[in-house]
Formats: structure tokens, C-alpha cells, sequence
């Protein structure tokens, strides 16, 4: 009953025997070995269309990395005010463009609205060089409030960026559960919805440590090899990087993976809705959950082993939104949570 | 007969079995895991004193936050002219501590010498703040030569240091094969010899992907947490780094690599020394040897399927030592090079 | 009736005096001259104490510099959501730290409180090393809005940080208004509050480029003498900047100055209020008026000749306080400001 | 008698006249004033194109504000092993880049040659990504050692430079005695030679406090301005940087003034020469001198009240070219030396 986060357990099977099948022989070291190639190739039929991947161990380096190689050192990233790289990567983007300013917009549900990005556009960079210019958008998919960005949705926000002459990023710490939930392609949720650059996380969804940032255009991905390197990234034993991403991307195992997590979700959602006392606080489009408990039902749960978190701040509607006697807590879902899992949750709920 | 690299092999079967048995059940995420507390109080014991470890996957980013740690933006680094921090790293220094400058010194055999480093202290800043002021000072253990400093030589680089007001970092990619080459313990070739920060590779000698930073002195750690964070070191399932280390610590399997690594060494050094034409460039301290071959020789050894490089440069003893018809190339064995490799190189060699 | 900022006029012609005077004989250069030594010794006069003082040109160095030796790359600094460093200096003080994070606080009348400073504390650095932990707090005295921060509410808020382990700096560009207007002394309302560092404002006061960095805390300015002269930010002919320091604190020059502006802002202030649909929107402590003018007036005022500008965003006391048919505008009045010109525009608004 | 450096006097006459004669009436600030504009004419006429131009305070900023221009943070700048750049001015470009690595080419008499270069190229950046790749290189015109590169030998290092792939900047603190002393046009020696990017001393030369960045590739502009802003080097007054520029470009009063210097460099140099035991260390371009004296006679000259400094190192022809005995000075001239200090200096030696 561990819903903590999804990288509370370890890797999919397939990823642990792909790095055991991949110790044998000599390659090349530094990141043109075999298994590193084939899993480039992997991306771009995943894809279907040429891409320029690299493969790295954790999704603050793909994140920051991706929005340096998009957003100069004295221009700004927009981004939305409660999302990972505005509050959880201790300024790493800041860090690797080497003092650019994220610009934070709030609105509901985790996701930025095109009247929230249109305000923003229109309040800051109004005085240059005074006012800082925004350079990009990082957009969270599926979002940290654990809502989905639909297709229209993204189009039209990246519409807007282009017209304003933003690149567009998106963090995709969790892609897969993303687009298990649209059901599209990923090349629809990507390069066809406007996005330029991506972080596709693979190790809260299986992987041990492994998150790929994949360029769809192209000419922005000359900086990235030696930024990648300088800040030590780059692994010596490329193909246990490699193995990992070839393992996920086989057979759709990354897919299957979020899907299952996307269906415990549903399955506790459904289960805790039903529960006196209980709201969701935004809607559960993938694999996270952030109800308000009765606080007395909070106690219950973790006396009765449940593991999981509670949430700080006014919670994704808002200030004004949890009572007195109430709590924000998040459940996260993953390949590895069991319908034993939900089951033994919601029965102590009940 | 693969002598390009200590990484063009995987890693040691303990590391990967540990892997493999560090995947079940839930842990906590972000480094508060049972593994990477065994780990670091495994380091302690090996240390035989209190440290402060952090665990990371490269040794360019060990070397980077080691020297960000104890380097302000404002001031320098010392370190050899041809170090891996100066020439290997894509200025990887440079970017974490936000633009300190490495200032190098060039001595034969890949050391500084005492002389080379008073020298250098009473050239650089001289005239503050015009003059970048010297911070720290980064050394090689084993250099990049394949040379070993002696305990005396440390401790008289490391005094000079802290009379000059200098923290002492030491990049120890080939930490163990210094530590088996001398024959000391690890306590008395780093804080006994005056060492602050060290970083110890574990992934050239076995380990998947896995080099540590360790302080010695614990007042100097305090940014390294968060630098590692917002660099994206920080790994979310930690017990996979963890796992590594405790394998490669346990019944010290990193020395017993490293000796095996040193021996193939040795054994490969005599046996080219005995072939007309051949000298070495330097002493073959660890298990890296750099020789000079005859050109008709190199093409020889190439035929008969050797995999090694030849080495830029004009070699760890300076200008005018190779001659016309010569090729300065560089062999390195590993925890996985075969006497049989080494024969067999050897048999072409004759 | 030029009130569009307290730049748009030179320097006091005390100041041009003491340039022209200062261009005889031979100086030492970078700063060690004559010039420069006797304006040090004054700013310890002014402040009753030893202080290290570096003088440079401009307020956006001196706040940038000074913050960046309070704060490590890897930490924040809390400020006022509308103050200079956070909205007008194109991220400087990011640019000056290696990617640190400004933290906005927003509270009404450009002040921040100190029920808005805990909130903040708390909400932050809760999750280190994921959340970013606040190094410092910049303060603005007078404020962006035009208001002046009393002693206690200075107290108030340098209690809170230094509880909080924060050091804390003040951007007083407009420092002078603010001393002026509270009747105090420079001691009390900077080290005698609790402040460290200080951007002690002259050029918008009378000089013609010249702002000083002041350290109360002498054991921060460490860092300072190397950060000003890698930002190019040391004159090599220091005796002009020193000797635009000396003018102005020469008999109080700086007071006088600042207590003509104050006195013409509060006769504008006054006058305007008495005028039928105008209000100030906050308290006009300084040299500073930030008035709601209905649309008509205002464009009565720019046909007679006014020189101002309309100010964007909600105003000081947030949305929903500027009405349709109403524009939000400043007066800046200054040390070159005449009776003559507030009366002129008085006139056209009556 | 004080030849210490040119910026030991004041400003010319004419400066400090043009100061006075700004001194009055409102002006727009931050650089959009018409004395700012009127030098940004007069630049253009300078150098016979449109050129883009950022007025500045100081030579260091100008240079590290350029260099940024056109190397990213992960690439690196090429330069004379003693230029400015390198050596004085406390890692400004490593700081201004965001961590760009300086590569030094050590060539006799301060200049770069088309060997030192082509040989540092084909060293540098074979190994990419591990390897950082040049994207600039800066000549110094005229040299930290008095020299001045002849057109044809800046046409050739620039074709080398275009040829792979750099950009060039010309750090032109005492760009204005080159000039002279070539007695080519601005045109010629800048863009007509290669150059992209210049810093236009003229605070060496007779300003107070004013070095220009000079773009003729106009396409590298894009982020100077930002740049300039957030490292504080944008004047709110900014007429009192206009009418610098505009007083030393009128009538030619920077080249009458550098003619100037020159001469006097060369009365001394002649004079020296003939002076038993005195040797010039290189040969006299400029303004600047790099006489090896006797010690004898050098104390002589510092009792006889002559003001210059002892010159660290190995002096501009490398190691062994200052025997025992002797002493390596500098002697600068500049717009204030007069022919009287020249004779008094020399009567003194004789």
C-alpha cells in the first residue's frame, strides 16, 4: 500500500534483464555503443519521424538541459507556477542557463490556460532590456496536479508561443501516462501539437534511471552534447542507458506500464469519490490523485499502513479550497501498485 | 584484446547481481534509501573516519560539484596541464562554480611537482583583484599518465596547498588502482595525506555507473546536496546507486579489480619493453602505459586486431620526445582484461 | 514639468564641480586614490561606523553585486514582487549569482510585511534539497511605490530573517528620500535595523553615475572587491567616482537633495488630491506619487505639456483597483524638480 | 614623471567641457538620449558603416560583454596567453559566458602568429564533446606588450579564424594608438581586417570613464543590450556617456591624442636605447614601452622621482631573455605625458 510516488519501486523486469543481457563484450564507450544507438533509433520510429535523442539518467538534468539549449541565459522561461521546474529542481534550469528567469503563471488544475499565458505575455517584456523577454514554455504532461493536457489544448497554447516567438518545452516526467490517457500518438502529442523539445521519462514508469531528452527540431539540439557532457551526463557505459530505453520502448512496454498505473488510479479515484467526506480536489486523468480527506479518515489510513503524502500549499483550485478539519494528501500509482493494493486502501477508507 | 579504455567492458557480475537484488520492495526515494545508507556508512568504514559521501553516476560530475564545493566563481583552480578537469570535461568546472578558471601546470608524467606548484602560486595572483586568486587545487591519483603519486609527494603538495590557504580536492577516477599500487590504505593516501574532497570512481574499475564524492571534511559539504540536485544528480530510486557501491566495497572488490588491473599492466609493460623499437613514455605506475612504438609496429599490432589509441600531444615528458617514425599510443587494462589478451597482444608484439 | 523619473535630469552641479576639480595631476588608478579614500572615510562618517564601501556607477550593480555576496548560487533571495530586482534589472541579481532564485513576496504599498515574510519561510525551502532554501531578503527603502518602510517595520522584518538564518540587504536607490522622510539617521535605518548590505543610491539623487555598495557586515564584502572587478565595474580612473561621492555627502548634499523632492512630491501629492476623480492610490512617504487619474484629466495634462508615464499592472494595492475610465500614472519629482513646475501642472489639472 | 600607465590622469579638456555642456535640461534616460545618439552617429561615421554600438564605463566590461556575444557558455575563446582578457581581469569573460574556457596561445611580443594559431586549433577540440571547440578569438590591438599587428597579419589570423568557424574580437583598449600608429583608416583595421566585434577604448585615451562595444556584424548584437542591462552597465544618465564619446570622436581628438602618445613613446624609446646597458625587450609600436634596465640604473630612476612598475615574468621574448642584473619595466605614455617628463627622464638616465 505504498502510493508515496512512482519511483518508489524499482524497475520492470524487462529493464533489469536488459541491463544483465547487456554486460557482456567490449563497446565503445561514451554514448555510441550498439545498445545506445539502437535505442535512437527506437525513438524515432516511436516518433515516426527523425529526432536527435540523449539518453541521461534523471529528468531534472533532461529538463534543465532542454530548456537551456532553448532559452539564452538572459531571457525567461514561462512555466506554470506549481510545476517541477519551478519548485522541485532547487533552480536547475536556472543553474544550466546560467541565470535565466522562470516566470511562473497560476492557473487551475496545473495546467496554463491560453488567457493565463496570453496575461503573462502581455505583462512582462513589455520594457526591454529592463523587463526580461521570455525565450520559452515549459509545458508539464501530463501536469503535477496529475490533470492531461488535451491535443486542442496544447495546439493552442503552442499557437501562441509561436506567434510570440517561444520554443516549446515539455516536460514529460510523465509522458507515457499522458498519452496513455489521450489514447493519440506520441507524435501527436508532440512535434504535430507544436512541441519542440521534450523530456520522455521513462524511470518513474520503469526504468532504474533513465530519461531521454528528444529534440523534434532538430537545429535547436547543437548545444545540448556538450552541455549534456559538462555536466556530467554523459555516461562512459552508454549501453546500460541504452538497454534501458530499448527494454521500455520494446513491445510498448513503456505504454502498458501507464496504462496500468492510469487504471489504478481510475480504480482508487472511483473508490475514494465514493467515500463520505472524501472530494478530489481536479479530476484524475493519469496516475496521480490529490483527494481532500476528512482528517480523522487520514488518521485512519495511515494507521491502517497506507503510505502515501500529504500536499502542501492551497491545493490546485486555490486558495480557500481545503476546509478546517480537512487535508490535501496525493496517492501516486504505478506499473508496480496491485488492484490488491487500491483494494486493501479503500476498505480501510470505507 | 580491447585496451581502448578501463570502460569499454560492463561491469563487475557482483555489481550487476546486486542490481538485480535491489529490485524488489518499496523504498524511499531521492537518496534516503536502506542502500544507499549501507553504502555510505560503508565509505566511513573504508575511510576509517566519519565522511560525507554523496553518490552520483559520472566522474565528471563528482569532479565538478567536488571542485564547485571548495572553488568560489571569483577565484581558481590549480590543477595538471593535462588533467582530466583541464582538457576532458568540457569545462565542466568552469560551468559549476559559474565561471572559476583552472589554471594549469605542467610537469612531466602527468604530476605537479612541489617546485611547479610554488612557482605557479607566486606567478597568479599577484595583483588582486586583477588576478584571479587561487582557490584549490585538483590532483590526479592515478594521473593521467598512469603514474602514481608517492604519500610524501601528496603531503608536500597538500602542505604547500593549505600554507597558501588552498583546499585539496583529489580526482580519483582510479582511485583504487593508486591505492593498489601503493599499498597504503585509503585513510592514509587522502585525509592522512591532506586530502579535503575526493572523488572515487568505481565505474572504470566495475561498477555500472557509479562515482562517489567524499569529504573528509564535513564543513565543506554544505552545498554539495543542492548542487547536486539542481545539476540533476540526484537519482529518484537511489538504491540502484546505492547497490553499486556496496557491491564494489564489499570484501573489497574494488582493490582486488584494481590489482588485477595493475598486474595486467605490469605484465603487458615488461613484455612491450622487451620489444626492439619499444620504450615506455613514463613509469606504468597502474594500469595505464603509455609507450612509444615504432609506426611499422602500431600498424602491426592494429593488423592483428589490438584495439588501442594513439595519444595527441607530445607526451607526459613534453616536446621533442617522439620521434619521426614513432607513435605515442596509450594501452589500459581493466578489471576485465585476460592474461590471454595480454599474451596475445604481446605474441604480435614480437 | 518633466516628472517621468529622477533621472531625466543631470547632476548637481556641486557634483560637476567636484569632476571638474578632481581632473588635475596623476592618481593611482582602480580605485586607490585620493578621490576615492576620502569618500570612503566619509560614508563611515555618514554611518557612524566602519563600513567597506565599493563605489560603482550604477544601482543595478551595487544590488546585484551585493546580493551575490549573500547568497550562493544554489539558495534565494525573497524581495517584493514588484521591486527592481525582481521586475526592472533583466535578472541581474540571477545573472550575478549563477542562476539563484528570487523568491516574490506581494503585499500592498510595495512593502512587504511581516505576516507575508513568515508565510513565504514557511511555504519555502520546506523539501531541501528539492526545494530551494532562502539565503537573503532584499528590502527597498523608499519602495517602488513610493512608500518608506518605519524603523519598527524594519526591525520587524530583519528579526524574521536573521531568525531565519537570512542576511539581509536594502536597495536604496532612493535612500536618501527615504532618510529624509522618516527624520532619522543613516544608522538607524540601515545597521541600527538590522541591515547588512546596502546599495546606497546617488545617482538618481544628484549624481551623475554613481552608486555605492555598503557593508555594515564587514565580514560578507569578502567576495565583493573580485565580483566588481570580473563585472567591469571597477573604474580605472577612480578619482571620478570618488569625487561624485564626496560632492554629494559634502555638508549633506544628499539630505538636502533628497528632502527638496520629498517636499515637492507632498505639494504634488496635495495638490492633485484636492483636483475632483483623483486618488493616490498608496501613502506618497518619498519623492514618488502613484495617482488614479480619470482618462480625461490625464489626457488634459499630456496636452498641456506633462511629462510622465502611466504605470502597468494593478497598482499598488492589487486587481480590481484601477476602474474603467481611469488610468494609473507616476510623478517622480527630484532634486531638479521647481515649485514653479508642480504648480504648472496643478494648474492644468485644476 | 609618471608613467605608470596611461589612466594615472584625468580626462582631456574637452571631455570635461562636454560633461559641463550636458549638464542641462531633461533627457531621456537609459541610453535613448540625444547625446547617446549623437555618438552612435558619429561611430558610424568613424568606421564608415552602420555599426551597432553599447556605451559603456569600462574596457573590462566591454570585452567580456563582447566576447559573450559570440562564444555560448560551453564553447571557448582563443587569445594571447598575457592579453587582458587572460590574465587582468579576474575571469570576466569565464564569468559574463557562464563558464567559456580561455585557451592561451603564447606567441612572442604579444601578438598572436598564423603558426601559433593553426597549431592550438589543430590541438584543441579534436575530441568533441569531451574536448571543448573554440568559437572566438581575441587580438589585442595594440598588445599588452606595445606591439601592433600589421594589417596583413590581422587579415591572416582573421581568414584562419573564419576558416573555422570563429568569430573575432579586437580588444581595443588602445585600439586608438594602433590606428595611429598604422596609419590606416578605423575601417581598415577593424571590419576591412575581419574583425566582427571591437572594444573602442577611450578612457586610456582621455576620457573619464568610457569604452565602447562596437559591433560590424550587427547580426551578433542580438543579446548586448541584455547583457549590458543586467550586468549594470547601462547608464540611467546616460548623456554623461554620449558626451564622452562624442567630445574624444570630434574632430579626432582620440587620434591626436593617441599621436600623442606615441610620439612621446618613441622620444623615450630612442632615448633609452642610446642609454648604456638598456634594451628594449620588444619593439615600440605604441604607447607602451618594455625596457630590460640595468638594476642600477633602475634605482637611479626612481630616486631621480621617475613613477613606473617592474614587469612580472619572462617579458615578451619567453624564459632566459631577462639576465641577472637586470630588471624588466614598462613605461606607458599617454595624452598627458609631456615632452618635458620625456627629457627629464632621460637626463636622469644618462
Amino acid at each position: 500500500m505504498n502510493f508515496a510516488s512512482d519511483n518508489v519501486y524499482g524497475a520492470s523486469p524487462e529493464v533489469i534483464d536488459a541491463i544483465v543481457a547487456a554486460n557482456s563484450g567490449a563497446q565503445p564507450s561514451y554514448g555510441v555503443d550498439d545498445y545506445t544507438k539502437r535505442a535512437e533509433e527506437m525513438f524515432s520510429e516511436v516518433f515516426a519521424r527523425d529526432v536527435t535523442v540523449l539518453l541521461m539518467a534523471t529528468g531534472t538534468a533532461a529538463n534543465a538541459l532542454g530548456l537551456s539549449a532553448i532559452t539564452p541565459s538572459y531571457r525567461a522561461v514561462l512555466c506554470h507556477a506549481e510545476s517541477h521546474v519551478m519548485i522541485d529542481e532547487c533552480a536547475a534550469t536556472e543553474f544550466y542557463t546560467g541565470g535565466a528567469k522562470l516566470i511562473p503563471i497560476w492557473d487551475e488544475d496545473g495546467k496554463i490556460t491560453a488567457d493565463g499565458l496570453r496575461k503573462t505575455l502581455s505583462e512582462t517584456g513589455s520594457r526591454p532590456p529592463h523587463h526580461i523577454q521570455a525565450a520559452s514554455i515549459s509545458l508539464t504532461q501530463a501536469t503535477e496536479s496529475g490533470t492531461v493536457y488535451a491535443l486542442d489544448e496544447l495546439s493552442d497554447l503552442t499557437t501562441i508561443a509561436r506567434d510570440h516567438g517561444l520554443k516549446v518545452h515539455m516536460d514529460g516526467a510523465r509522458f507515457a501516462n499522458a498519452v496513455a490517457a489521450l489514447g493519440c500518438t506520441p507524435a501527436e502529442m508532440t512535434w504535430g501539437s507544436g512541441i519542440d523539445v521534450l523530456t520522455f521519462g521513462m524511470t518513474k514508469n520503469g526504468a532504474l534511471a533513465a530519461d531521454a531528452l528528444v529534440f523534434f527540431n532538430q537545429a535547436l539540439a547543437e548545444s545540448a552534447p556538450f552541455t549534456r557532457m559538462r555536466s556530467g551526463h554523459l555516461w562512459s557505459k552508454g549501453r546500460f542507458l541504452g538497454a534501458q530505453f530499448s527494454a521500455m520502448l520494446e513491445g510498448d512496454l513503456w505504454l502498458e506500464n501507464a496504462r496500468h498505473a492510469n487504471a489504478m488510479a481510475k480504480l482508487l479515484a472511483e473508490g475514494l469519490e465514493a467515500v463520505e467526506g472524501v472530494r478530489l480536489s481536479c479530476p484524475v486523468d493519469a496516475n496521480e490523485l490529490f483527494p481532500v480527506l476528512p482528517v480523522k479518515l487520514h488518521q485512519t489510513l495511515l494507521d491502517a499502513g497506507a503510505v502515501y503524502g500529504t500536499w502542501p500549499g492551497d491545493g490546485p483550485k486555490g486558495p480557500g479550497t481545503i476546509g478546517d478539519g480537512e487535508v490535501l494528501v496525493r496517492f501516486v500509482t504505478s506499473f508496480m501498485t496491485t488492484q490488491d493494493d487500491v483494494e486493501r486502501l479503500l476498505a480501510a477508507a470505507r
